[in-house]
C-alpha cells in the first residue's frame, strides 16, 4: 500500500479510498489495534470510551423501561443449537468450538455464543411457570463470536461486544409491542446521541434473524453510500418457546407457550458513528458522545505563558463546574501539533487563548465539524460553549440527514435503471447511495437484484418517503416499498 | 439430600451445614441458577445487580486514580502461554481450548483467557516505545475461564466475571507503588462498601500468582471460619516485559524493560458478602451495596387500605426524593409472605404502615440485621431511614470484625497445637477459624501444615496483631508472621 496518496495528517482522503480512510482515521485516533487472533481487535482506551458512553445511554433507557441486566454462560452445548432448525443453519458456519479443557476431550462440543437465544430459552423454561412470572424483561452485556471470513474493525469482527435483550410475554400483542418499543429506543439513542439518522423498518424474510418470525432494523447510510444495520429487534413468536418448552399456566388455567423477543446493538455503532461523521482531518465525534467535548490549548510565546495561565486555570475550573467534559492540553508540544492531534480525535470544540486574547479579554473557539472560528468574551465562555455544543449536535444530524437524502434515489424503477445508475455514478465519481424501489415480495426478484448489482434489501421502511408501485425486477404490482443498497 | 433439617424458610441452618445454607440462601434469594455447562452459572437479575454495584464502586475509584478501561481479545494463542514458563505451568491444567471454527480445524489452539497478561504483554510491546508512553494504566472488565474440578456458585466457577488491571511503568518503585495503591483501593471498597473486614498482606511464594515477583492479597473470614481471597495485586517485575519484549527508550537514551503490575477482583466478592453477613433467615446485604435499601409494605385489613395509602404514597415519594433506594411492595400477598421474601433477599430495612399507625401518625421500621423494630413519627421517616442505613452499615462491619477476631487464634504455637485446636473446636461444635503463626520461610514447613491440617497460608499481614517468634513446624526462628486457615 502506497502512502503517497495520504494527506498531511497521514490519512488517505475519503474521495480516494473510503476503506483506507476509515482504517487510517481510527488508527490515527488510537481507537484500536489489530491482534494475532484472526479478526479479533483490541479496543484501546479511546475506542472503548466511546463504547462506554453508548452503553450508558442504552442501559439507562433499558432500565427506565423495566429491563434488568443478567449474565448467561458464554459456552453453549452443541445440542442446544440443534433444537431450533433455522437457528442452527444460520449460525453453524460461523461458530468457534471448544473441544478440550485441561487435557481432557469434552464429551460434547461447546460453542462460543454467537447470540444467546438457545441458552436463555433453556433457562427461561425453568424460570417461567405461571402468568405471574411474566413478562420476563432481561438484557445482557456480553462478548459474542462469529468467525467471519472478511473482517473490518468495529463493523465486523470475530469477537465483538454487544447487548442482547431477551424477553418473554404472555401474548403476541405484548411481545410485538416490546419488539417495537426496543426498536424505537435504538432509533432514539442512535439519532439523538450518535447523531445518525436511520430508517426504521422491517427486514425482508431473506434478511431475517435465524429463527425469528419478524425482524426489524434501523439502517444508516455511511459516507461511502453503504448501509450499516445499526440495531435489530426480533419478534420470535413461539419458535424458541416450542423448541425449549417455555410454557406457562395462564389465568384461564391453560398451559401456553410464551412469546419471545430479542434485540441487539453492538460495537459496530462505533464504526457507524465514525463513517457517518468523519472527514479527511480524522474523526468528528458528536458532542453528546464525545468523552472530551472541549480541549483547551494555551498559545503564544512561552515567556508570556504565565500571563495566559492566570486566565486559563480559572476558565478550566468554570467549564468543569459547568458540566462540560473539558480537557487542558499543557503538554510540551507546539500548538499546531496539538490542534492536529485533537482534530484527529474528533473533539467537537477547541479553545485557544494567548497573550493577545488575554489583553482583549477574549478566547477563540474552533468548531471541529465546520472549522469555524468564533471569538468569545472571557466572561461568557461557559454559556457559549454550552450553546455551541447543542448547536453542533443539531448541525451534525442535519448534515447527516442532508447527505443521506442527497444519496437516496427515487426514480430507479427497473433493474436496468439500477445498473445504469450504478455505472453513471461511478463515471461521474459519485457514490451510488441507496434506491427506494418496489418489490413484489418474491425472493427470486430480491436475489436477482443482489446477484446483478450487489445491492441488498435494507428494510421496508415504516414511513417510506413515497410509495413505489411496481416491482423493480418483474414489474408486477409491488407489495412493498424497500430500501436497497450495498451493505457492510 | 434431605429437606428435614431446613427451617421454615426452606433454608438449612448455618450451624447444621454451612455449604447447604449458602446454596439454599442464594437460591431462595433468586441470585443465580445452575446451567447445563459444567461449572458455569447464570447470574439472575438480583445477583447481577450486586455485581453492577460492585463494578460501579470499583470503576469510579479506578478512574479517579487515572486508569482507563479497554477490551482485549478473549482468545489467546497457545504460543503466547509458552513465553512465560511459570505462567503456562500455573494455568495450563485449567484452560479450555478452541480447536475448530466453522468446519475448519485451527492451525493453532486458542485458549479461553484465564487472565490476560500474555495478550496484553504482546500488545504493550507495540504500544510502548518511549518513556513518554509510560505509565500505561489500563483496566478490563471481562469474562474469564478456569476449568475447575470443584465449583461453588460465585466463589469458584468455570466462567466468571472480573476486572483485571494491567499497568506498565518506567521504574520498579513506581510499579510497586501502583501494586500497593490498587490493593488499598480493594481494601477500601471491600471494607467500606461490602462491610467485610480484611487483612492486607503478602502471599507466600507458593501462593503467588504464576509469573509474579510478589503477590499481595486481601483476605476475609467467612462465617464458617474459612478464608476468601477477596482481591489480589501483583508486582510482576520485568518477567512479562522480558517474555514479550516490552522495552522503552528512557530519558537517558537507554533501552529498558518496563515494570508491570496486574490486579483483580471478581464475582466471588458476591459470594463473600453473603457468607460474611447472611443468617438463617437468608441474605443480609449492607445498605451501601443493597439494590433496594428499604421495602415499604402496607399492613392491616384490605378495607382500610385506602386510608393507609393516603400516607403511603407521599411517603414513598419523599423517600425516593431523599435518595433512598426504596421499593413499595403492593402485590396481592399477605404481609407475612412479603416480610419473609424481603428477609430472604436481605433488604436492610422494612417499613410497615397500617391503619393504626396512620391514627398514631407513625410507621414501624424493622432492621434486617438485628430484627429490631423502631417506631418513628411519620414526619421524620426520611431522616430516620438515612441515619439507620448509615448505622446498619457501621454495625455490620463491627459485627464482622468481632466475629473474625473471636475466631482468630494467637496461642497456637506448634503443629501439634494446631491439630489439637482443630479437634477441640470440632468437639465443642465450634469453627476452627484462623491461626496466626510463625513461619521460618521454608516451603517444606508451609506444605507440612497444609498436608496435615488443610490449613494454608492466607497472607503475611502488613499489620499483624502480634509477632510470632518461632516457626509453627520446625520451631526455628520465624521470619514471618502468617495467617493460616482453610480457604475457599
Amino acid at each position: 500500500m502506497s502512502d503517497q496518496k495520504k494527506n498531511e495528517k497521514g490519512i488517505t482522503p475519503q474521495s480516494e479510498n473510503f476503506s483506507r480512510w476509515y482504517i487510517d482515521a481510527i488508527r490515527k485516533a488510537d481507537l484500536m489495534d489489530y491482534t494475532p487472533v484472526r479478526g479479533c481487535i483490541a479496543f484501546k482506551p479511546d475506542g472503548f470510551e466511546l463504547w462506554e458512553r453508548i452503553q450508558s445511554k442504552m442501559d439507562q433507557r433499558f432500565k427506565e423501561t423495566g429491563h434488568r441486566n443478567a449474565y448467561f454462560p458464554m459456552l453453549i452445548p452443541e445440542s442446544f443449537f440443534q433444537k431450533e432448525k433455522e437457528h442452527v443453519e444460520g449460525f453453524n458456519p460461523e461458530l468457534p468450538w471448544v473441544t478440550e479443557a485441561g487435557s481432557e476431550k469434552l464429551e460434547e462440543r461447546l460453542a462460543l455464543r454467537p447470540t444467546s437465544e438457545t441458552m436463555i430459552g433453556h433457562l427461561y423454561s425453568q424460570w417461567i411457570q405461571s402468568y405471574r412470572d411474566l413478562p420476563v424483561l432481561i438484557n445482557q452485556w456480553a462478548n459474542v463470536f462469529r468467525w467471519e471470513k472478511r473482517t473490518l474493525p468495529f463493523l465486523r469482527t470475530s469477537e465483538f461486544l454487544w447487548q442482547e435483550g431477551h424477553t418473554a410475554h404472555a401474548t403476541e400483542q405484548e411481545a410485538r409491542e416490546e419488539t417495537m418499543q426496543m426498536l424505537q429506543i435504538y432509533q432514539e439513542v442512535v439519532e439523538q446521541e450518535l447523531a445518525i439518522p436511520v430508517w426504521m423498518g422491517q427486514k425482508t424474510p431473506s434478511e431475517r434473524f435465524a429463527g425469528a418470525i419478524d425482524t426489524y432494523s434501523i439502517e444508516a447510510m455511511m459516507k461511502d453510500g453503504k448501509a450499516v444495520q445499526a440495531g435489530t429487534s426480533h419478534y420470535l413468536g413461539e419458535n424458541f418457546a416450542r423448541s425449549f418448552e417455555i410454557q406457562f399456566l395462564d389465568r384461564d388455567n391453560q398451559q401456553k407457550y410464551v412469546h419471545t423477543t430479542s434485540w441487539g446493538t453492538s460495537t459496530r455503532l462505533i464504526g457507524a458513528m465514525i463513517m457517518v461523521h468523519g472527514d479527511d482531518q480524522g474523526l468528528v465525534i458528536p458532542p453528546r458522545m464525545a468523552p472530551t467535548q472541549l480541549v483547551m490549548i494555551p498559545v503564544g510565546p512561552g515567556k508570556l505563558r504565565e500571563k495566559v495561565m492566570e486566565k486559563f486555570d480559572p476558565l478550566y475550573d468554570q467549564l468543569k463546574a459547568g458540566g462540560i467534559r473539558v480537557r487542558a492540553d499543557l503538554r510540551d508540544e507546539t500548538p499546531g501539533w496539538k490542534f492536529n492531534e485533537w482534530e484527529l480525535r474528533g473533539v467537537p470544540l477547541r479553545l485557544e487563548i494567548g497573550p493577545r486574547d488575554v489583553d482583549n479579554n477574549q478566547v477563540i473557539l474552533v468548531r471541529r465539524d465546520t472549522g469555524e472560528k468564533i471569538t468569545v468574551g472571557l466572561d461568557r465562555v461557559v454559556e457559549h460553549v454550552e450553546e455551541l455544543l447543542v448547536h453542533i449536535q443539531k448541525t451534525m444530524v442535519q448534515r447527516a440527514v442532508a447527505f443521506r437524502d442527497k444519496h437516496s434515489h427515487f426514480t430507479v424503477d427497473t433493474l436496468d435503471d439500477l445498473k445504469a445508475h450504478i455505472v453513471h455514478q461511478e463515471n461521474v465519481g459519485e457514490i451510488a447511495g441507496w434506491v427506494l424501489a418496489g418489490w413484489c415480495g418474491e425472493e427470486e426478484c430480491e436475489s436477482q437484484v443482489k446477484d446483478e448489482t450487489k445491492f441488498t434489501s435494507r428494510n421496508i421502511p415504516f414511513d417510506a418517503p413515497m410509495e413505489k408501485k411496481k416491482c423493480i425486477v418483474c414489474a408486477k404490482e409491488s407489495k412493498y416499498t424497500v430500501w436497497f443498497g450495498r451493505a457492510y
